[in-house]
């Protein structure tokens, strides 16, 4: 890929998004030489004088006509502030939040951006607007007919992925299965390997208290998580385990594995939001394209204040440009 | 109670727990007031001169006889380093254990001894001796005939209590019911009671991904553990909740509550073993009397190399005392 472009889509228009886009650009120069806001013009422009940005806001046509040292906006489709209201579901800022991913998945596919960095959506607004996606990630992976990923929590001192997430706990137990918990390690190596790790260790976590300790509280380990391990090995990955829930992700957080394969939603997300609450990156791995996220919501309470906390937009722009490096 | 002792059991002779037990006395004078250790005097005796400790050891027949400034020692039965290899399973070792275990609750529940901490136990060295207990917890409620208990991590800055600890996730999933959601809010709360605080602010957690959001994700929150939440409350328990499991023990950790109602084993132990690794003390809770415990297991391996850590037992010792002032 010669132009290695980052877009970042701007979210529900009626949420903080297009004020963490707008600040995380201005804020931090390593991000002004290579990132493109998918959005509305009218819009950002709205928030470049609410939030007194001096750095150049330029319209761009398409991603090889970036310009350096200045914040570049691929305008989607044409929006004003009279269309919406800040900090309220509407079907016109959903439909908008949903065509700016669709414009950048397009561009990604077509490769002239290599990351999509998002910002948040609002679910309601979205289905309003018409689109009946779950979220982000079902969006990424019905528009690139991608069927199998796994969302990755990362931070720098530990990652996640995760076999299930949002689904009953009873049904997350029924997915641990062999062939996804093999296709979840393959995913983790594979992720590892696009951040620079060659041959990153890995280690899978049981389903049960202690694994099972044997079969004595649960077979899933010995049916499903064992032999899973067990191919990947065969296969040459550096895999461990089951390694005990209640002990694995420490072993990782101190240096042990680069990435932990979580069986479920909460055994990934306690530990990630207790030891990297501020800076944990959510990632979809398995995609044709390489899509961070912030960790938050709309956050419409507080829309339009310009006092949103662009942290979380750093640290997905951050991970962004480390994939960057690879791609 | 007119004298308030600290009973630690020794453990199983062949593991850590006599060593740990005498390293936390000889090391602590906290401790030298009113610990007394329920093992095997020539054990002890052994690992003292081992350890070349200073402070005298003695040999007490009853709590009363009490000297401080001494290592106080009531020998529950008479055994040799001769009777038993270190480091390695027998019965004889593990029936001591549980002897060891018998006297110290029978003086509890004698009043001659107010708090029990328990130093390791090795399972099958249990059942070997003819004790088929699954642990500690399970004896002492079956000697203490206890039906309503649960198992309390605790440390300075965030403690959990548990629904169910020692089944499979699935069972763990049947377990979460309105009457032991119940019990267990009531048992935190008296727990951090006799910790001094008054009116002790309790979290519960869910059982699925973001609480169930509304019952999407599983239905649980909705049937049992709210109706269990609005029980305690008209009962004027301060309680909230479901609180979603990624980011209530992160809330409590910062302050926001002093203890989690935690749906499962792993919900609660995760953060515990990230935020706590080294300082978390198991506690029984529901028992007639009150025991602390190590949270490390014999560690066999390291047995008689004079190595072992206090650090744990330390940390036992020290909630008991916290306990001991206000029984």
């Amino acid at each position: 890929m010669e132009n290695k472009y980052v877009g970042i889509t701007m979210g529900d228009p009626a949420g903080i998004g297009p004020e963490i886009a707008l600040k995380s650009i201005a804020g931090y120069p390593e991000f002004q030489h290579n990132t493109i806001i998918y959005g509305s013009y009218e819009v950002l422009n709205y928030y470049h004088h609410l939030l007194k940005i001096k750095l150049p806001m330029v319209e761009i046509k398409e991603p090889k006509e970036y310009q350096t040292g200045k914040i570049n906006v691929i305008s989607v489709l044409p929006l004003t502030m009279q269309d919406f209201a800040i900090g309220e579901v509407s079907a016109i800022a959903g439909n908008a939040a949903y065509r700016y991913i669709e414009k950048a998945i397009h561009d990604a596919l077509a490769e002239k951006i290599a990351i999509v960095v998002t910002a948040p959506l609002n679910k309601e607004a979205l289905h309003k607007g018409g689109h009946n996606y779950d979220g982000h990630t079902e969006i990424f992976a019905t528009l690139t007919k991608t069927e199998k990923y796994t969302m990755m929590l990362w931070s720098e001192k530990l990652s996640v992925v995760h076999v299930s997430t949002h689904c009953a706990l009873r049904e997350a137990c029924n997915r641990v299965k062999k062939a996804r918990v093999l296709d979840c390690i393959k995913l983790a190596e594979g992720a590892m390997q696009k951040l620079g790790i060659q041959k990153p260790r890995i280690a899978v976590a049981g389903l049960n208290p202690h694994s099972g300790e044997a079969g004595i509280f649960g077979t899933e380990e010995i049916e499903e998580v064992t032999p899973a391990i067990e191919t990947a090995l065969a296969e040459g990955i550096d895999v461990e385990g089951p390694v005990s829930p209640d002990t694995v992700f420490l072993k990782a957080y101190q240096g042990k594995y680069d990435i932990v394969v979580a069986m479920y939603h909460d055994q990934g997300h306690i530990p990630m939001k207790v030891l990297a609450f501020d800076s944990g990156v959510n990632v979809t791995l398995g995609l044709p394209i390489i899509r961070t996220s912030v960790d938050h919501g709309t956050a419409f309470d507080i829309a339009g204040q310009g006092i949103a906390n662009e942290e979380s937009m750093y640290h997905a722009l951050s991970l962004g440009l480390k994939f960057l490096k690879t791609v």
